[in-house]
């Protein structure tokens, strides 16, 4: 399928739906492996499915507050899901991040498309700025591409972070081409790219894949200064999905014991070998200068996404009152208190994320960026509060949640009454509902979902010493140092005069 | 004086200019006390004067940055400052928040405008409400006496905090009345007041204050329910300036060993012996429902007014950076993570502080209000960053900022070269210089202006637990338990089915 | 069998090795159930068998190290291990403290034997109490079972936390009297309880079990003040084995995946049904006013074991250092000093255990207790730190951490050498230990074992409140007030002149 | 003076008691400079005599209580008090910092003793060391004078902080030598140092001082590696005292604003202008292989110094329960709470100072030497938890801490009856108690002995980056990753094998 047209032939028919958003992933001929087997049908594997459902919320919302989960696009001309839509004001970015938060809410774990809409956002911009320089055709072609997607409404994925060898080295010094993302070789038709992409979000949940260059390039490095959007299935391409911790608690039976048995997150290794790019898919071939702004751009918007984990404070917020509420010890003052406390580490990682929205700034292509010191500042506190508001949860809640019986001891004739009989909290509450907010507590903290609630939180979009980077980068010191001059009536030590 | 043209007749020329200001501050007949003595003219008291100038850089900034410090008001049709404008629209309220950062940065202490201007605002509201409900007169009137202090271009202060004696008992139980501000009797004219108000920012630096409860009132505290706005020179009233940490330093001699010899806070008692207010500044009089909504209006409002301390961290982040540089110290990493630590506390206020102003929504009167819980969020990281902030300042300055020998020490023959000798920093730095930076860490971390940045940063504007009481109400914590039921698959344990 | 001499005829011979007490456990007839089915062998019991082997350790020590791990008893008057042995010396506590790091160490996990070995040195001094105020022979009877304890060096497990129902009534207001332990008929021969104790630590490892009351007894609470030692295999119990973050893990075929597949923590709920006591295992029977000091003293020294913590950051704080070697990073300056500020606070929960160890004193039977004030502080300290050292753990080994393959896709022949090819770090190290090492990371930080590292981190020996408590009742408040008094030059308010 | 017995000729009288202390001060012919004047007698200066008064605490406390304080010297064959005493088992460091606490509880402050304490201590292994390796006489002359010392049971003042200049330089690189103390010539009866030492405690309240290098020597700095002993008043020393937030309060008139007028701390600059010391108090002269171990010791001993700070702690604690109290709402939740959290974090200082103590090991010489890990964690504690204590503190006190008049305001017959009325607070307590104990906890959170509370111990005995230096030194990093990898079950990749 060299041609562009073939390319989107499956996807002629507009995806309205979470069942469509479904069924449109089974059938497809990918090269998906878990733990060590293939996986023929994704859709119908139970521990990939509850990721599924997840990014099928993102549908779900829209079709029933399409408001804060659609827009009508200029480009495409239609009504499209927000996450392929390209912020053009601030209130874009306020919304944006509104119907992250919300999603987080419903999820309670990472709903994987955020990554795609902000590789969107990031390749609008900078895909305008190379033609501006270079009199090259990205931003059309990348124009095209974004038409498409938003007409048939699909999921687009985004991938970025290389395996990178040898940290010293950049990518054409490695001793393997491959530990970078390059091209192998160029035709009339396109090109073909070999590399690979570690914990990739959604990734087999997603129709395409955005592919970026990971951080800074050189001269040299112009064979890995590529951007460009494949199908998931596309020929060449294989993926692992990585082991979340408790994941085939979902295989143990009942439901209970896996705390959320209906959402799950994903991440996975991407190989690509020879994978194929039609031109019409490539928006940046060379172009290393470019690289650093792409990156730059993309965890900008990325950074402050991770708005959504407000969402998971939330129901993790709402998970210890009541589970507090079934121990009967809700007005306690220190119980009160530790939910004051969560409450305020929670919305004070909102207030960064939305204060970068509403004091974005617009770009030469019209897209807007968030504040970057403020998307930097809002997720290195996403790096620490949802570990202080999850330990929270868990003086709140109690030991059980690391020592409960399983659901099958709930089913099992001899000790299931004397599990109920002893786990009972106040009278009036069903010592199963009271075993289920418990097992979500787990599920949050020290289960599947802390995967994505607190380590995705420390590394997503950039490891803590990437913000402090930016920060350092963005904060002004010279203007604050001329500031404290003015006050101490000192002179500036690098004047001349 | 009783006739309310006669009250404004001093108010005729409007303020221009920070001289104009600082002129008419002069030959007030005032009741001022400081350290035991009376103050006739506090313009001309060396102590007092660092905070007058303070507030007069609330004009000079009007002057230089007409934009961001001024607005053309609606009400009384003329160009005003705007720490006399009502936020009628989120931008206000954005740019109300610049201005507070940016007054911070150049004076770096507290400016005291901001009581005043959050009264008004408030009052604007409320009077409002109280109208519509009762019928009453009140916010014609405040809008009158609004025009004429716009036009006049004056400073208002507010007066809130009251002894309040015995915590457990409202006004109208406590054994001495005079323990919370109340009307001691009402004739034709107007009222009259008696009481006191405890650390009023700003006081004798005012034209006008603007009294108001301080807290909840209930029925039977009618008397006690008032608001109103008076002269700072009405007879009757008394003020005692309190003592600062090091506010004699600038008695010394010179000002290096003041470290901010320019600019001051101020706080003060205020004592009322039967004050006089006119019906037409009178804008509460005994409707005690709506003592709460000014409360919470108020202190919404000014705990996101603690945006200032922000402009106070960028001049201590530049002073910690300046003297890192004077020991030739600033490009170790230990000492750029700290610096970046201190940028990234004092973002997160910002943000918070930001977010809620973006996020203002209008009320009945047309006054838009910051949001509740980011502004309790905002001020709650108010109460804990710039300790932090200070210590790290303190690490990065060293032991200096607390040893160092005096300005005239330097002064003098035998010593002043030895001090000069063995205080050399970095060797194209004037010691004198290095000193005059350490001296400012130390005014603002342990010293004067620490009253400010740290003290009050604890409890204006609401003590820390005040905000948690407030983020509890603000939680929606029923609404975050239907989250984590919706996940967990339990039952409303609240819900009659 | 309700002889005592035919209850002790399972364990003449004394268990000498770690694979002695294997052996021991094998072929008993207990009622143990662990995710709804009957487990009648847990020795062979793959999800089980690791906490076996972790309590096996302490043997193990005691060959190897037998200074550290094993006494000689002058009850028993032979060389016991030292978890029978009841502090007669502060170094006695000294080194209990030293095997117990070590030993999290060498497991690096919950190894299970201190709430056994608190229990008995808890029982030693209220025992002798009792008899002293009552005239009874409880010590004399305990001594004699200590002596067969240690004579046979077995491992004996405690039992306190009781269900606790509505926790606003005392056990004798319970609706169900079941949901304290208590006393059902007494005869000749000796007592029947029934009850339950909720996470128990290592019971089914254990053999025999000590049963405490969980807190402080009302007059009325007589039936529920009850002390006593049983087999674990004692008729009328039933165990029900806690599920664990990736407890089941270990079934999926290989070790690597389990991070630590040797060692792991147990939680059992133990419920009893009219299980007998003879009298010579009893140790309190209705002394309710002792149920509070026994409370008291056990949790003072079980908050101190918390040291064992210590052993566990240090493997973890070992790991992130060779996760950062792997990588290549070891020597970048953030890398250290995250290294360092883990060890900072490892090492200051080490130092609040260890000053409780050597402020020790002696009660009335000569037993050593820790000093109270520092076990507790020490405890709380555990609540917060291993949270931090957790998180910095994850921030220095990287998001690979969560979303790795699995050991089986390592042994895939299609996709084994792409992940080998694409998580290589540094070119000398081999990838599959590299994996191994961030296994052992989740292990402890988001796995089964972060169970102990974490959540019993928070709960074990007491949630923080009840720290908190104890805290203020030994902060000595009036003192310290007095030593304010004494500088500002007050009065007392208290006093009556 | 250059014969040795001459200088000890006014020292024959020991000195027995507080009043002895302050006597032997009187009259002696010292260069003293405090604000550019030149002060003859520092006792009867109002600023210095508090440092003066903190200090003889010392020798009150070895009246009052002679088993804390003094000492029974096998040196001197007689009693002396316990700050001239080398530790020579671990009980010894118990009881200095028992005594260090005793004395920060009773002064509120820095007593200054401390700082000669620990260098005695540190020159009794050194000087042992140097002697065994070289065969020189140090111990000897330093034990005969340390002989004289005790019985004259004077105070020695330690002095080591050099300005240290451009600090990527040794000393001999420096451009001015002074930069680094140094001998400038050498005769028959003795040596000669210039220099100057910076931030040097209590030294202008001492008798002798024992000079040390500051930092680790290399063999061209040997006139730099010098130790030797002088009389404070020798000529040749200008001492210039460092001003001190608040210090003129006490000048003020009243003592109530001075929060603590009897005691504080004290700092000067010493510069040294060939100032000569006899061979007999010369205890290392250009043995540069040895300066490191020197500051090593002298840190390791000085950082456990530290507890003395949560003597400040207690009287803080009980100061702000009193303020609490004053106020009525002693046993309000969040307040109870905020001094638990006091007291938690001030024991875990203790803790980390104790168990450093109690690990203390003997060195050659038989003088023992607290655990150097722990002494490092101790004293970081302290550069953290005093600014928590201390913000608790002022949230527990209120804004008044700030904000209050003057006591010559309630001197004042108009406005003292007033500022008695309205800053009343619980009914039964004297208004003028309250204000004393809230100028009590200014003094320490931002007044005068906030300088010892807070900044200095940040810096003193190192900054918090020296610890972590000392941490990384001794965290034994491989033998933790050796631990990682026995569980994890990998290779050693520095191994060969």
């Amino acid at each position: 399928m060299k041609n562009v047209d073939q390319l989107w032939h499956d996807f002629q028919r507009p995806i309205a739906t979470a069942d469509d958003y479904i069924a449109s992933l089974k059938g497809r001929t990918m090269n998906v492996y878990f733990m060590g087997e293939r996986v023929l049908e994704p859709v119908d594997n139970p521990v990939i499915y509850p990721s599924i459902n997840a990014m099928a919320e993102t549908y779900r919302l829209a079709t029933e507050q399409p408001n804060l989960a659609s827009v009508k696009s200029d480009i495409a001309g239609c009504q499209t899901n927000r996450f392929l839509h390209v912020p053009i004001r601030s209130d874009d970015l306020v919304n944006k991040h509104e119907m992250q938060r919300e999603l987080g809410r419903r999820t309670g774990t990472c709903f994987q498309r955020c990554v795609g809409m902000d590789a969107i956002s990031a390749c609008h911009s900078v895909t305008f700025d190379i033609d501006a320089k270079n009199g090259t055709q990205y931003h059309k072609r990348f124009l095209a591409f974004l038409k498409r997607a938003q007409t048939a409404n699909i999921v687009i994925g985004g991938a970025m972070t290389d395996p990178k060898g040898d940290r010293s080295k950049a990518p054409h010094e490695q001793a393997d081409p491959d530990l970078f993302l390059h091209v192998t070789r160029r035709d009339d038709d396109g090109i073909y790219v070999s590399g690979a992409k570690l914990h990739q979000t959604g990734a087999i949940n997603s129709h395409w894949l955005i592919l970026m260059p990971t951080m800074r390039m050189t001269e040299k490095d112009r064979d890995w200064s590529i951007v460009g959007a494949i199908r998931v299935d596309a020929p060449g391409i294989t993926y692992v999905v990585g082991r979340q911790t408790n994941d085939t608690r979902i295989l143990d039976g009942g439901k209970l014991d896996a705390g959320n048995a209906q959402f799950a997150g994903q991440e996975a290794l991407i190989v690509f070998d020879d994978v194929f790019i039609p031109h019409d898919h490539v928006f940046m071939d060379g172009e290393w200068a470019f690289a650093s702004s792409l990156v730059e751009r993309f965890t900008t918007y990325h950074r402050s996404s991770y708005v959504c984990k407000t969402g998971l404070g939330d129901v993790l917020i709402g998970a210890a009152a009541e589970a507090a509420s079934h121990n009967g010890v809700e007005t306690i003052s220190h119980i009160k208190d530790k939910l004051v406390e969560m409450t305020h580490l929670n919305e004070t990682i909102y207030s960064s994320c939305m204060a970068g929205a509403y004091r974005s700034k617009p770009m030469e292509s019209g897209a807007y960026l968030n504040d970057e010191m403020l998307s930097n500042v809002a997720k290195h506190n996403v790096t620490r509060f949802p570990f202080e508001i999850s330990r929270l949860a868990q003086d709140i809640a109690g030991g059980l949640v690391v020592t409960m019986p399983s659901e099958r001891d709930l089913q099992n004739n001899e000790i299931g009454p004397l599990v109920r009989k002893f786990l009972k909290g106040r009278s009036d509450i069903d010592t199963v509902d009271r075993m289920r907010i418990l097992r979500l507590i787990e599920n949050m903290t020290i289960g599947r979902n802390a995967v994505g609630y607190l380590t995705e939180s420390l590394h997503g979009a950039g490891s803590p010493q990437a913000q402090r980077i930016q920060i350092a980068r963005s904060m002004k010191v010279e203007e604050k140092k001329e500031r404290a001059r003015a006050l101490a009536g000192t002179k500036d030590p690098t004047s001349k005069n």
